[in-house]
């Protein structure tokens, strides 16, 4: 039966958005492992009914559903265990774990004060009302405000990745010499701003920089290569 | 010729507060590795000349000198093959050095918020206008202004907890079932506090509170019958 994987998408059903997508969906890379990826909507939420979950990431693998970006990795790590490793060992599953925590908790509203008005913009038609509603009543403010700031909001999140760039000037990837799930966890915040933003994060000198080089290249250039929205009034 | 470990001390000799001595001394601990420990004072910067460093912790081992808490961790395990591991494996090893980086990024600067003058009142007359004029100039205020809000100061540095309480619901440590290099590297960060102040930091209810705690017990009680200075102004 395959592997389905639901994953949240833009106006353009190409245009794959989500970072927690891009978790699962690096990782089904990293496992060789060929996927049918499905668009999905935010309103849609008949449409994932099924899982018991109101949001995706939502993998049906071989008839079995698993929800949650951490369960679905560990998921693949158990059942494709000849597959190339998600994490370095049993010892680093909770090192990954928390990597992925501090990426929701640190980056995700960091990237969101950049990119919130990008991703309204992005939506089909359908999604904006519940987003804008939903969004601005998380952050207390309108979509707008909490964009307003670009020059300050671009400084908070280059400081938020002190700890992962500290990582990166010693080693090519946050799990060592090769890329693994908590590179991915991280990647899939950056992926998230590409789709959506042409928001520019990252100074090229930044070692963080050339770690997303390297990931927008790894399994043949599948992150690179992901359609991207077109940007609002540009050509 | 056995271990010994310079650590920074109050102006209580027996009192040793560094947040990155108290890494290592736990790291000690867990490799069942006795070591003789020598109070070290911000302005003893020859005591420690041979180092080539101007700060603890420096540990000298068999007549080898290791400075920096992380290469001491690293030297202890790889030295030290047969003791306990203060890491899960090679995969688990940049993990624990990003926990590191976070703890140090992160939470540092949130725990100076709420104990800088703590450190202060509890240091050697010779160290304290060094610590005055050199963490002044760090944050660009006084000692007194940079702790001046304790319940902003606080509510940011258990916001910053976010990540580690995240893992911590569901995990007795954050290396997992047992206590690890990672765990101390952030246990640290609360010993540094115990040690020289009495603010409390965390509810009882936090999953962060029963981690502390359990490392408090840990290795016979080691960190809990640790010296602290005598609070200033209280019996």
């Amino acid at each position: 039966m395959g592997i389905v994987l639901y994953e949240l998408a833009a106006a353009d059903p190409a245009v794959r958005f989500s970072p927690h997508c891009w978790k699962v969906r690096i990782a089904l890379a990293h496992k060789g492992l060929k996927t049918e990826g499905l668009p999905w909507r935010f309103t849609e939420k008949q449409v994932i009914g099924f899982s018991g979950q109101d949001s995706v990431p939502v993998l049906i693998d071989d008839g079995e559903t698993v929800c949650d970006s951490w369960r679905i990795a560990l998921h693949l790590e158990t059942r494709y265990p000849n597959a190339p490793a998600l994490f370095g060992g049993t010892g680093a599953v909770p090192l990954a774990q928390f990597a992925n925590a501090w990426a929701d908790s640190a980056l995700v509203p960091a990237v969101s004060r950049i990119i919130l008005l990008d991703i309204y913009d992005c939506l089909d038609p359908v999604d904006r009302e519940y987003f804008r509603a939903s969004r601005e009543k998380r952050f207390g403010q309108s979509l707008e405000a909490v964009v307003a700031d670009r020059p300050s909001n671009l400084s908070a999140f280059r400081k938020a990745l002190t700890p992962l760039r500290q990582i990166l000037r010693e080693r090519d990837f946050l799990s060592g010499t090769g890329p693994a799930y908590a590179d991915y966890c991280v990647f899939g915040m950056f992926m998230w701003a590409r789709c959506c933003s042409t928001a520019s994060l990252l100074d090229e000198d930044d070692p963080v920089f050339l770690w997303r080089e390297r990931l927008l290249d790894a399994f043949k250039g599948l992150a690179r290569s992901a359609p991207r929205a077109s940007a609002k009034g540009t050509p």
